[in-house]
């Protein structure tokens, strides 16, 4: 049985280019009886470009809903709010005195994230640390994790390993990444990669007339109605393929190559499947945000059961470094 | 009332030179009754070098015993060991998103030591940003630091200004450094400042006979015994006039400048004197050695006192940040 764990990101409201990249695989991953999956909110991690309070009060409340309304069983899961641990940074200091500062000061995403942004602050660059100890705290085995975060691993499994060396025992556990090739690229209004930063992504759990408002922005070309459309170039299509059945896709391809049908329609159409597609998530995601003592205590209870397990790990830790008494 | 918070280092047994440039003064401090006095063990800064839990344990330990065998009273005061409290390392991870990198980058003390040291790991980087959250975690008014540790304290300001301004208020307190010029340099047995690393140290909690054998490796010049001697550049001589009374101190010049006195007469006086002022200390120290559940319960009641105040000051951090519920 192996134990999966995987950071959620919370620096916004999770668009329809999360859902289908992230949040989707993560609830079919942690399907697999086989597996043990901790999912956690990282809350910490957004603190290094979020200074808002209020703002991430509201992302982290949202991310939890929209997990939890596209199914994601917290009961036999674990899931948690990182910020709810103190285990966490109490780790991320230990592993600290244990990673050599080159080893961070050369990594790869901390020198493109500090060429772009202006706020590059200290939690930016020890920000690898602090997910080797989100990583180490649960023992966990598996992470699955994009190609850009594979250095990431490896200082993981560096730090791990100083670590054990000192104790002269295997006290943390060594993960693996599973490295995604094949994650989903979903396309924003725009013909971009969706993203909050680009302003260009659909938000699946607003009103229905916002929505159909976002489907109607979608760039398209100026094909004439009447004229066949290629279905290949065409952002919407590209959508719509991404969440309608295999044999509405084909019938919109046949509409798009024999003319008579314009994209008004294919907006048309895409906005009416993922109004069907997603209508029970988007009343479960609305009664958890309209009913936050409930996604309260169900965070909490998560956060019962990941502290039990962090808390195994720190105390042998503390142990090791001469911090018990 | 100002508040006066000290963090003690606890990376070796307490020597003399600890106690006379550092320990007693302090105890002194914390008799004054305008202050309330915050002393803490800081056992979470010793790992950026010293990595062997066992000897952590018995260091921290020593430093304990040693501030109650001088007469520290943890009663009046606030007495705690930083590892206790998990309010230190979450509050640094907090401020780590506030402190520029280049401010951490151009310390004086982290490229001085990066250039000194094997070990240059993210810890001693960071090291400015946990001692701002040792700070600003209990409304520290003053700090009394040497003049090496001036700019950190000017880091801790600037973080505490930047939390301040994104809070729109006042929530962490600016400390102040109480810069002590005059701080007094003990001489090793080898005429070097005392310390640690040097291994010229005398450390008074050690058995008689180990005390004695110590004072007579003080390096001396080789004046013959009926010869006058200079009491102005011999080191037993400075180290008694640090120790003895005013009275014993002019006597033993006298003998010095008249002749017929040898250094082994001088080691002797400086070895019963010693004796003589740390009788009690001795005593106390060694108790608290071996009555460890004592000295522990001493501590706890300390940690209780310091969790209580570290607790509300996180709890308006978080509400701040958007880490409460």
């Amino acid at each position: 049985m192996a134990r999966i764990l995987t950071g959620i990101q919370s620096s916004g409201r999770p668009h329809l280019g999360n859902i289908l990249g992230a949040i989707l695989p993560g609830i079919e991953l942690s399907k697999n009886p086989e597996n043990e999956s901790f999912f956690f909110i990282a809350d910490l991690h957004s603190l290094t470009s979020l200074k808002d309070g209020a703002l991430r009060t509201e992302y982290v409340r949202a991310v939890a809903a929209a997990w939890l309304a596209l199914g994601f069983d917290y009961k036999k899961n674990v899931f948690w709010r990182q910020s709810r641990i103190q285990e966490h940074t109490e780790l991320a200091w230990y592993l600290n005195c244990f990673t050599p500062f080159p080893m961070l000061a050369n990594a790869t995403s901390f020198k493109e994230k500090s060429e772009k942004l202006a706020d590059v602050n200290a939690g930016l660059f020890t920000y690898p640390v602090l997910q080797a100890a989100d990583i180490l705290l649960y023992d966990a085995n598996i992470i699955p994790v994009g190609k850009d975060q594979k250095q990431h691993l490896e200082m993981t499994k560096d730090i791990a390993n100083r670590f054990n060396q000192l104790a002269g025992e295997d006290i943390l556990i060594l993960p693996e990444p599973q490295i995604d090739e094949a994650v989903m690229t979903v396309p924003g209004i725009d013909g971009q990669k969706m993203s909050k930063s680009y302003h260009n992504y659909i938000d699946i759990f607003v009103p229905e007339n916002d929505l159909k408002k976002v489907t109607k922005k979608i760039v398209s070309d100026s094909t004439a109605l009447e004229d066949p459309k290629n279905p290949e170039t065409d952002i919407t299509f590209k959508l719509y393929s991404l969440v309608a059945s295999p044999s509405d896709v084909a019938a919109m391809r046949q509409n798009y190559e024999k003319g008579g049908y314009g994209y008004g329609h294919a907006k048309q159409a895409l906005f009416e499947c993922l109004l069907e597609k997603f209508a029970e998530p988007r009343k479960i995601f609305n009664y958890y945000m309209e009913n936050e003592s409930e996604l309260e205590a169900i965070l909490k209870e998560g956060e019962e059961k990941a502290r039990a397990i962090a808390q195994q790990t720190i105390t042998k830790v503390r142990k090791v470094l001469g911090f018990s008494s």
